[in-house]
């Protein structure tokens, strides 16, 4: 067969460990010739691909990121007859499939593909780990490994100084990442976006935990809001610069906190090193057995699904389950991590 | 309550955060007391216990093996009475409950007591994953993280010389890590003691893979014996020195391997570096979720059960579930590996 | 002897380690006697310290921060006489000598209190390695491979969005650690404090490397400050909520680069985590043997000196080199740097 | 200019720094045109090489290994006229010169071609940083942070079982490697080519440890010799599987100590991990120094002569300095360390 291979959307670790797995099984076991697309759609609609032999993705699993480039292109963009692009396009090179690896956005214009008729499979992706449809998503892991040794450092540093330190962590409709990087790094407090804390309730975590001789530690996810917010407090506009007014929500809070309380209070937003770097072994596993299995739903003529991870085992389910399947941290979740602070 | 916590058999990253775990939720909702048996169950036999208040738990989530200590300790040693002596100890000490955190031998020594009237739970333990009540035990995350990072190491400075690298990676009868570790690094050959190979096979994937430009990369789990052996090929015997007459299996297998087709092999067994250090963000989690389970099926009264993991769910299961139940690797777990390199 | 220790000022990697060097090597060679003062000059101030038995310091080479806390008090502050305090308290629990570890401001104040009679060490920390007299200062190194592995994932993430990443590493004064770390991720421009570059420069540098295909990593001390900047640029004054209106240089700049060059730039404060965690094994080291030779200088009689790193030896100095010796990078060193990128 | 680059020798972490710091230099200031030859001298003996533009050493600097292969290849093996091969090389291709990265094998090879009138000049490279000429080689600094983590993580599972650890590190003839790393982890005992201990020292320095409640760690170099190891004790003969009687002298030891304390002993071999991977951030940065510096040694015409470290200067020094010049640890060095540990 001959395949073709995007990636679509955020960056996130274990992209490569996707392709790489779905080319080598492809490679040895049917013989299929791979093409890459260059950053997602784009590749697909300008006819921008490289080619995917077994060689090019020697060792590839290791490395973060994606050798085949990401964007947020869509064939469907302003209107346009997606359907036919990427139709013209297959037939065009002889192609038999087309392994889509993205977030939402990415799963919903393949599924309007695969409505379509055009033989399509999906690979989920998101950082946040907020997909429904499958037990993790890959890359996740690798962020809150990221996260978490980050803030074991800022635990340490605080610890020095009698500080508080407010640490925000990727997430911006879901508390997924600061809820395990949290746990993991035994936060005082952890706000995520489904559970919104009071100013009020936040300061009385800190303050709870100095008065008990620890330099507390709040992790904040970047789309938690506070409860009683006044108005225009998360207002992003800006100055005459061309600059931000202010930085992000732990940069918001830090000065707050220092001024109800009295603690020196300091804050570090994480940012992109989140996404960066080599996939941890576990997202390289996960990300393997997905692209092996993605290219069996190709082989097997399975299009309109998506491989998933349930427990141990890698299963397919329709795309449609991508959509409207945001999986916020539930409350049991919570609670269970709340007890750990208070 | 008054609860007794153990950690017993070998070492493993984790046990301190489900020790916090269980700690900082029973006190913080119950007002529990705990303590904490020194070296397993030795701590219980011999009444040598330390005091588990809050702050003796703090920060020690992240603290890799047991502020407990650990040993191979158990109550039904030469034929005593058990459940004599841990219940005059419960009794002496007004305890309500004990929460064993240790392998299949102490999940065995606790389903025992259960059966004898002691109230016990388990929270399951074993570095190699080969549990099958539960989707993943933990520990086996950091082992994963620790041998792949190493491996990747071996395979950068085997690229240079152009050489074989031959590792061995923990597994005595399963090869769980094996498997995870060797995927992750883009092993050529993995050697799992479920699937034994012959060493022409072996020699086979390093030819194959050194003719194709590579420096190749063997993982072999401890516990793996070709299928080919020779008589006396495994013997461990000493010389008059008191020395092991060789090493690992990794050490027997790179001499044969570079005869046989006269390419320069080395080899590496990791050993203990896997079972030390941190516990990954992922394992903290995960052991801390068991730690406060543990707690709650203290309270709930539901002795004679263990904790585990079924997906993202903490379930938990009788301890007779921990028993003969050794999850080795699947065959299609296996075969999944192996399309990737032959 | 009977000897005490502080740490004072900024939190830096390998105090410990010089705790520990000191504590170790005076309790085995000479049944030394330590106290440990809490948090710097406070401790002395207030008479607040604990004792530093052998076993206090067991394992603490490895943790970063400070056992003893630390804070910038000054027993000179407000026109106090610091002399007269610090003698007290030597005189009231019959101590021998001080060693004081800590920036600048420490070791002019350890300087005055010497010229006093007070018997008085130091032990130089500037995690910013701007110390001119002693080669390198512990901790930077710990900053420098934080830094750089967070370099590498910020190169790795923008290499797949073919953005531009602009990373701000800690230097207000001096440009040593965007030095080493941007050489070390090969960044394509590195903005230091002592050579300010134009914005025009800046963008410059970035489209080359753009044009080249790279996704440019740009790296900026937290210092640095463009030479073309207009007035008010750099102003941090705050709003009405008490947020700053904006973030560091690097938040500064991002937006510019995107604007000027139409190149997609996200921007990452590396922050506080540059000063938390383990030392390196390279930091332990230096730390330790700057411990155990401040120990050495005590019981010489030596003081008024500090210990300093020349080439692999340790040695002593008087300690008024400390004071206004500021180690700026040479220009020799900003063109070995710059002829990398242009 | 056209200029040879070649890596000979053992692999070390830097190498592919030191290529691309002298290619992106030699590229952006003079227009050079590089070649690189495959696997050291016998690249150039058999005239085997490809081109290395500044694309090709893009992102190298962070890659472990190197990107030329390696050998232990010489031009004046059996005899041969290795000046008129490598000369006439050099006239068929229009070389301008040649810069040897490698050890003292390399070096000595270097300055023979020097003599007979090659333009060469030399890189020193020893992971064990056993060169007198340099205050370090780079590589050095990545071994000792990859056996520090090692030794870290071993110490930790020592701790739960109450067991002595022994750890072997790299370290033929010189100790620099265990004195570093051994420091770093707070080793209780430091076993050094340099300084041999007898067995009785050993068991002495474990005891004490053991008996203040420590589980002892011992790290070995592995060209260690006990002072009083019986004959025959330290014979590497191979039995009649071909398979060597034992492994390092860890192995050796462990049993030793745990018969003659009756303390539970394992012992690690960390092996070839040590030399793989990527570099730390110290040693791309000296790396890339080394490799500038050595590019304007050939724009010079300072032929003969090889670059070092001293200080914070990169200096150069005549080849010679490079022969029997090996730098063991000195006695100075012993004692600080031993200090520490009895």
């Amino acid at each position: 067969m001959k395949i073709g291979i995007l990636t679509s959307g955020g960056d996130c670790p274990g992209l490569n460990a996707v392709i790489r797995g779905a080319v080598i099984k492809g490679d040895r076991l049917f013989e299929d010739e791979f093409i890459g697309y260059r950053d997602g759609w784009r590749g697909v609609i300008e006819n921008d691909w490289m080619t995917l032999p077994r060689r090019r993705v020697r060792g590839i699993g290791r490395v973060g990121g994606t050798i085949l480039g990401t964007s947020r292109a869509n064939p469907f963009h302003d209107g346009q007859d997606g359907a036919e692009i990427v139709r013209r396009h297959l037939d065009e090179n002889d192609m038999d499939g087309i392994i889509a690896i993205g977030g939402d956005g990415t799963l919903f214009t393949a599924n309007r593909l695969h409505e379509a008729g055009i033989p399509v499979v999906g690979v989920p992706k998101t950082v946040d780990n907020d997909l429904d449809a499958t037990d993790y998503t890959f890359g996740f892991n690798t962020a809150v490994e990221i996260a978490t040794e980050s803030l074991d450092r800022l635990r340490m540093t605080g610890d020095s100084h009698h500080r508080c330190m407010v640490a925000e962590v990727m997430g911006r409709s879901v508390g997924w990442i600061a809820l395990h990087s949290g746990m993991a790094a035994g936060a005082h407090v952890i706000c995520l976006p489904e559970f919104p804390l009071t100013i009020d309730e936040i300061c009385a975590h800190v303050k709870s935990a100095f008065d008990r001789g620890r330099a507390p530690l709040v992790v904040v996810a970047e789309g938690f809001v506070p409860k009683d917010a006044p108005e225009g407090f998360m207002d992003y506009d800006l100055d005459e610069f061309g600059r931000p007014r202010f930085g992000g929500i732990a940069e918001v809070l830090a000065p707050v906190i220092e001024e109800r309380l009295g603690i020196e209070t300091r804050s570090t937003v994480l940012g992109h090193i989140q996404r960066g770097g080599e996939p941890t072994g576990y997202d390289r596993v996960l990300a393997t057995r997905l692209g092996t299995a993605a290219l069996d739903l190709v082989h097997a003529g399975r299009f309109g699904r998506m491989v998933a991870l349930r427990g141990t085992d890698i299963v397919d389910v329709p795309l449609t389950e991508a959509i409207d399947s945001l999986k916020a941290v539930p409350e049991s979740r919570w609670r269970e991590a709340q007890v750990l602070f208070g």
